[in-house]
């Protein structure tokens, strides 16, 4: 009896622990009889189009099982919407040549959404396709599940960094720095700026500051806070996220800002206060920009975060062996303290496209940080530590050895 | 009999390891007992000054052992020069009332001219001072010392950083971006830029370029060889040293770039590079800065790194006790593989104010690497691994109970 493939991908931003949902499809469909290959997609969707497929059954175990340490996409990841019909068509050939009647996607909002489009398509056509969302996204904001994988391992990584830099800068106040921006991810919501929240454990402890998308930048209420922390604690740390916006709607990194200092600035809303600080409070200050670091520690993720991206690669397999169609599995919260959760799933229409904000209860009145709710729903996010192996003092991060499927069609013009 | 008290204090930068060498000063103290209590100076020779005295006899024991892990300064650090006859006068008469004859001070080259000067100071005035310095600069520009404590934990993470964003990178660089671009400290030497080499263990391996303060930077080679590297492996990683220069020795972040885009910079070398990629070579880039976050990473520092940090405060209070006169204790290496050494002392004369630059042996002839010499001189500083505690996810940084002991002389007006 021939069986079946399944597809693979990874889309959108890649995360620290992405490869490990790529371990546990791959690992879950190998005790399926019923699923021949797993073949990965290079580059994500670009790789069903481009026929490059990566054959993982000729990958040593080893090398599958160090997947649980690697950061990045080891198959390639993609931004790339499926543009038109002829897509899904080349899709659909490219899946028949190969005998691919699994397809999991791994990806955020708009990866649902491409899952979501092609199960619908393999239907019109005919074509017996099992379509499986798999979440994943730094950036928190996928609807129904409890959380993203890749979201636990950021907010780890960047409390513990600006818990790091604060004794720095604490250290430092007396005749020297006093005021220190530290620059996140998340253009969209708030949820990575509002993590480093979680380093605040005690009065007077960092961040003394976070800046969120949701909330307009007021300059002048701004400083007036800077002032006042550094009065009283003789230093100020501050978290903004890169998405933060003027009262217009502008991005703050984006906006002519030649008013505040005199010239514009090329990227970066971290520099950008640093100034307005230096200007109107004379304060000496230093800033980081955080940028693909926050997404790729692997070297500090979240075990929860690891365990749970596990888990969704695994149950993804049993839903679409369960015979379920355009489904994500989610992640489901029974309890805070201790945290309890379980997987189950929801149809994609009702995932694609949609974002979950920050809600505004989680930011505290003053709009300058989180509050006790937000930090109740954060804290079992960054539970526990799963160091990857180190080699010569470093991570020790295998290449993934990736050998493609011989072609069997001609080659595609991408649109 | 009333015993000798000793002063200790921390100056300069502060790094991931300074506190397990104020440790070894308070625990090797303890063990000899002519010597009474080490009181620590609040922010470095400003708490002599200002007879800001921390008691550390009165700290519980478990707080002692604590600074193993804790990051930044515990006693405050400060950026200060001795400025006048009075300042060191002040002094005297300070340590004079607090019964102080044993003095040290835990620095960089500034720090060690300020231990030298007093020494002298306190001979010429006739007041029995032993005076020892301790090395300590993430910048590793110490003469005679085969490393600094607080370089080899910044090594280990700055290259780890390298290493996993290349990862990220290299799954994006398909449809998104295709060159990263890391700024790194070390404004006068290129000794940490130098150290992300270690991550390129394989042909191909990040970092790519790395471009160094000692090499004056030119922007045609630059370029080329961007493009060269994005053509070869379809992405490019690159360090930079924050102390990158024009071929006038301007610092490239604080040049009037305008002519290459137009306008002008708010500090941060790495988003004029990539504005540079940008514009000539069309490549879409990400940047980080990593500023503190670099030297505060207690979560991934060297346990080579920790265990000199220790070794040389033990041997800084065995010197004094030894009657030692204005020396400080150095690492002296006698094998790359495996890595030996010991600790041997030189005259703070020979130390002070003299920076050991990055060696031209140890740049690659292209000016954009190191070389397999560097790499061996490098290699043994990041060695081993000495995570601190974790409490709820983050690491446990507990703050010093800092106890000022009562002030006996009237306050005293800095210049």
């Amino acid at each position: 009896m021939q069986v079946d493939n399944a597809f693979y991908a990874q889309s959108g931003g890649v995360t620290a622990v992405i490869n490990h949902t790529a371990q546990a499809v791959i690992e879950t469909a190998a005790t399926d009889k019923r699923i021949g290959k797993v073949l990965a997609g290079r580059n994500g969707i670009l790789g069903a189009l481009q026929e490059a497929l990566i054959d993982t059954s000729v990958v040593p175990k080893s090398a599958i099982k160090n997947l649980a340490y690697t950061p990045g996409g080891v198959f390639g990841s993609c931004r790339y919407k499926l543009k038109s019909e002829q897509d899904c068509q080349r899709i659909i050939e490219v899946f028949a040549a190969h005998r691919i009647k699994y397809f999991f996607y791994n990806g955020g909002g708009d990866s649902q959404d491409t899952t979501h489009k092609l199960a619908q398509f393999s239907q019109q056509v005919g074509y017996p396709l099992t379509c499986i969302g798999i979440p994943k996204t730094i950036d928190n904001d996928l609807p129904w599940t409890d959380t993203c994988p890749g979201f636990g391992s950021v907010a780890k990584y960047v409390a513990t960094s600006i818990r790091e830099a604060a004794l720095d800068v604490q250290s430092m106040a007396a005749t020297s720095t006093k005021v220190f921006i530290m620059e996140v991810m998340g253009r969209h919501s708030g949820w990575i700026a509002a993590s480093s929240g979680l380093a605040a454990d005690r009065p007077g402890a960092a961040p003394h500051i976070i800046l969120f998308p949701e909330i307009p930048f007021n300059q002048q209420t701004f400083l007036e806070k800077v002032q006042y922390i550094v009065q009283r604690y003789h230093y100020c740390t501050i978290v903004v996220s890169e998405g933060l916006k003027t009262s217009n709607g502008q991005f703050l990194s984006e906006a002519d800002s030649s008013d505040a200092f005199g010239h514009k600035q090329l990227g970066g809303v971290a520099p950008i206060l640093a100034h307005m600080i230096k200007k109107h409070l004379h304060l000496k200050y230093h800033w980081a920009v955080l940028d693909y670091l926050q997404r790729s520690a692997r070297h500090i993720v979240s075990a929860v975060d690891l365990k749970q991206a596990y888990q969704l690669g695994k149950t993804a397999v049993q839903l679409a062996m369960q015979g379920k169609q355009s489904v994500m599995p989610i992640i489901v919260r029974t309890s805070n303290q201790p945290y309890r959760w379980h997987i189950d799933s929801v149809p994609l229409q009702d995932v694609a496209n949609i974002e979950k904000k920050l809600p505004k209860k989680y930011i505290r009145a003053d709009g300058f940080h989180i509050t006790p709710s937000c930090k109740a729903y954060l804290a079992p996010l960054i539970q526990g530590e799963a160091y990857p192996p180190y080699l010569n003092g470093l991570p020790n991060y295998q290449p993934f050895p990736c050998r493609l499927v011989k072609p069997k069609l001609q080659p595609y013009n991408l649109l």
